[in-house]
């Protein structure tokens, strides 16, 4: 149940969209807390926040330098992630591949319709 | 930010481990309210509750079946959650390779130290 509690977490965690932000300038390289709080337009305490909850969830790591306290960005439980979407991979994809179909089918009728020669690939 | 809210109804929906093992179970087959809840030791309602989230996010589709309602998996917004993790991959495996890097190098300390001639690839 470890396993997936962090899953949980991690899942959690992502349900933001300021959050999933952060994560993605902290990609760029680390930063402190007052830099990374700036493009929010968000009150420090706010963006701390957010922070506290990524930290518990194992996705940044911050520095103890009182003065700047910088993040990082730690990906590892994204590959956690990335392990149990993949299962459903195959899904969306036959979800895609019929949707294709669909789409060829109604191009030929109308082709049809309109007298022209059906294309095909 | 449509594509946003989306990702975070995604991202909230699968941050409980029910709702995760609700769409494993989905991912075999549809089947009736009735027969999902049968490993869970819950309630129907609160079974009912879990999928209303799923549904919600577009994870889940049901039927209009007034007795059994059948339901079925979409994987399609987990294809959103795949694309956005993809975009870390890079970083996650990094991490393993420095982690690996690591396990070698404490493993050839540890070989000289008892005397042994280090392994090698």
């Amino acid at each position: 149940m470890v396993q997936q509690d962090q899953l949980s977490a991690t899942f959690a965690a992502l349900a933001d969209p300021t959050r999933r932000a952060i994560l993605a300038r902290l990609a760029e390289g680390e930063c402190p807390v007052t830099e990374l709080a700036r493009p929010f337009d968000m009150s420090l305490p706010a963006v701390s926040k957010h922070l506290r909850v990524l930290e518990r969830a194992g996705l940044i790591a911050r520095g103890r330098e009182a003065q700047w306290r910088p993040c990082r960005i730690d990906a590892g439980p994204l590959k956690g992630v990335a392990d149990w979407t993949d299962r459903y991979r195959t899904l969306w994809e036959k979800r895609l591949d019929r949707l294709d179909k669909y789409l060829q089918q109604i191009t030929v009728k109308k082709e049809k319709h309109h007298g022209r020669k059906p294309r095909r690939k």
